[in-house]
């Protein structure tokens, strides 16, 4: 049975504020109806998996507003207008982490919220990091953290690590690991490189 | 170092939709600035990981309009004014997927878009199924999925699993698995129940 689409009939600008836009569209349903679909809207955004050369990860402890909690998190951030998903990991490592990588492989992508927002997340595995000057933005606040799987597994049991994104980054991290693992390759044609080698040389 | 807290000065609704509301406070940063923060508030939100008896996963395929793509999802939905966490669960494992639940066991949550929402995903794991008739709302349109471990990796190494909460619901049970193996108990005081063994019934 194929599932049926939706179809746009216009779209308008609610909102728009620095980070994301507020959007509406005009739809038909399958059912012939007439309905609205309310949304944010952004260019995107990029996540990393700093891989280190012995194996560890590398993650931000930062402080986030809307839960009042501090967060364990993946490098990660918005892709800027104009920038490829590429320049903008390449950015969040060096502004958040404090990394420069030699390789960066983008091994898959994801929406975190996909019945509010159209973002897709690139998700990209680094390696060969050199230490550069973090410089982070004037609101924004990093600790880095250094941490192995078993670290990261015990992060997420507990609760200490409750960021959607990247748990949803270590679900794909793990499972093209597997798949690589098992097929010599990774997905989307990557079979030069392999992420999951790299972390454990 | 203990990372700053921001201090909230006032809040203010921007715009109220059927599904979410649209808010921004004004906020004092660490750096004693003021600044503001838009975001999506909503009653937070449940999805469930149902294992059947033979240990299988029941997924859902879905539309989503927002990417215009097919995606793969485990059940879930919003908290309705009123509703607990564990009432929503029951609810939308039998209105999305058809089935009742013996057990619910909530093994943690997350946030999916943690800097643009302040919703909170409680995630459960349900055993004990039993089929019932599905009740989609007009809107939505599924089709069941039964999946193994090893179907899972493959849809999320492949790409067709590209639903972040979906992604982050898998980290955290797998997490959860490890972690209760390891200490023959659940996190969060849940000592009576091991849903991944019954996964392995």
């Amino acid at each position: 049975m194929a599932l049926k689409e939706w179809t746009k009939r216009g779209e308008e600008t609610l909102f728009r504020n620095p980070w994301w836009t507020y959007k509406r569209d005009r739809v038909t349903l399958p059912s012939g109806d007439a309905g609205e679909y309310h949304y944010v809207q952004t260019p995107g955004s990029v996540m990393l998996v700093p891989v280190t050369a012995d194996g560890r990860f590398v993650l931000v402890r930062q402080y986030r507003y809307l839960n009042r909690r501090v967060s364990i998190e993946f490098p990660a951030g918005g892709i800027k207008p104009g920038q490829s998903a590429e320049e903008a990991a390449h950015a969040e490592l060096r502004e958040e982490a404090g990394f420069e990588a030699d390789v960066l492989v983008e091994i898959g992508q994801f929406n975190p919220f996909n019945g509010v927002t159209d973002e897709l997340c690139h998700v990209s595995v680094a390696t060969g990091l050199h230490a550069v000057p973090a410089v982070p933005d004037a609101t924004e606040e990093f600790e880095i953290l250094l941490m192995d799987e078993g670290d990261i597994r015990g992060a997420i049991a507990d609760g200490s690590l409750w960021d959607g994104m990247t748990l949803a980054a270590w679900s794909l991290y793990q499972s093209c690991k597997a798949h690589a693992h098992g097929s010599g390759s990774l997905p989307h044609g990557q079979t030069a490189r392999n992420p999951a080698a790299d972390a454990e040389r």
